[in-house]
């Protein structure tokens, strides 16, 4: 684990976080892997795998194609095995156990790198599109999918909600990450070298209309989330308790019959020259 | 005009302003009006045409529908006849100089209604929603499409910026209008007795991959907009001179090559039940 002290992940590891990222990863798999499938054959990185909750997708998603699925914990990459095994058995996947910043790869190893909810984590994204650079074959491609926290809106809008949102994009700032990296991939890609950027926004929107979006988007991914950094959020002195629940009350009203939630996910898809 | 009490159209009413729209729907009408089209023989009524923005749009994608426009200023609906007849020649539109809330038309007078940048500036939009309810027939729908600046979301991100934004959301909010309306459409239309009501986002992403983006939507659409009510933040005493010119600098770099710009619309299909 060479890289604890390069990448501090604000959500945590317990057992309920692994759940979330499953959750998430289900229901938001139709909108963020649409178009992602590689041919087979192909050695696809998957650089920050964590609990596998996007392996299993893009297991899925290319049959034939090989997934080298790499993570700095190693508790993560027992996870995901066992996620792969129980969600998407007979895939070609194999598990590195190493740092994103310094991968155990030749130059030019691998033909496409796919990177899902990672760079918003990391101190220094560009040395880690570096270093994708350096094991992706020339015309090899890079997938980034990232959030924005920004464009979290919401109906009944409300000061206490937002409040706690801005801790989770305070804290996630304070242990070097940015939880508003989503409008950035665009001059992040370019000035790493990547050529023919594309980004483009995956917008997840949930209201009475979709009931499994509310649950599975609203509630159990994005409040899930906010949830998950009251301890960390208290101990670090950015608001109250009281503040804090209030917060998550009005938060939760989102969800209710007449609540509405928007948040877009920015997709960028570019070429290793 | 007997609407001129009630509706206080905060972006003004000049030539360089009829020009905004007309690029704004231009650049949008795909993104905006796609998956609307009405049958031929059907009566469309199109409730605060305006210039006629996106009237055109309306005509050419329902040919043999009968577009019944209607706003409250004739003289937007002289623009309006104007940019029909040069862009749209041959389609079927009449035009009525009339108040929405209160239309000069029976009930269940039209088979369908389409509202697009309208209830944002009312100070009553339930009271419209009513009103077009009245005139559509049982199962004829509403189709409404609204902005939020709420969604406006750029790199780089600034203070500055986000401030002269604010600035034209509290000058709609204190002429009775809701800059912030798009994330409530479920809501509204919900409880004006609309059925199967369907809120979909529609985002626009603008980066220098999308150079006619840049320049159509984040320019002189996005921009230009906020650019365009400076005297009346000012005058409102919302912000300095000096801090609104940093704001609008600040803004335009979201349209410089490293910059991008995210906004989100929000389109609503109903149906009177």
């Amino acid at each position: 684990m060479n890289t604890a002290t390069s990448i501090e992940y604000v959500h945590g590891y317990s057992e309920r976080e692994s759940h979330r990222l499953g959750d998430q990863a289900d229901t938001l798999a139709e909108l963020l892997h649409e178009g992602t499938a590689y041919p087979a054959g192909s050695r696809v990185l998957e650089a920050g795998c964590g609990v596998g909750a996007q392996t299993v997708h893009l297991a899925a998603s290319s049959p034939g194609a090989t997934i080298i699925a790499v993570d700095h914990s190693a508790a993560s990459l027992a996870q995901a095995r066992d996620r792969v095994t129980a969600h998407a058995p007979g895939s070609e996947v194999e598990w590195r156990h190493a740092d994103l910043l310094d991968l155990p790869f030749p130059d030019a190893a691998v033909d496409h790198a796919f990177v899902c909810f990672v760079l918003e984590h990391l101190a220094d994204p560009a040395r880690a599109l570096a270093e994708l650079r350096r094991v992706l074959r020339p015309g090899g491609t890079l997938t980034v999918i990232e959030g924005d926290h920004g464009s979290a809106l919401f109906h009944p809008d409300g000061a206490a909600a937002r409040a706690v949102i801005d801790c989770q994009v305070r804290l996630q700032a304070a242990s070097g990450g940015d939880a508003l990296l989503g409008r950035r991939l665009q001059p992040l890609l370019s000035a790493a070298g990547y050529t023919e950027v594309r980004v483009r926004p995956r917008t997840v929107y949930a209201d009475r209309a979709r009931p499994a979006l509310v649950e599975g988007f609203t509630r159990h991914t994005f409040i899930a989330m906010v949830e998950s950094v009251r301890a960390d959020a208290l101990a670090a002195g950015l608001i109250t308790g009281s503040a804090w629940d209030r917060g998550i009350a009005e938060l939760r009203r989102a969800a209710d019959p007449d609540g509405t939630f928007h948040y877009t996910f920015f997709k960028a898809v570019a070429v290793n020259p």
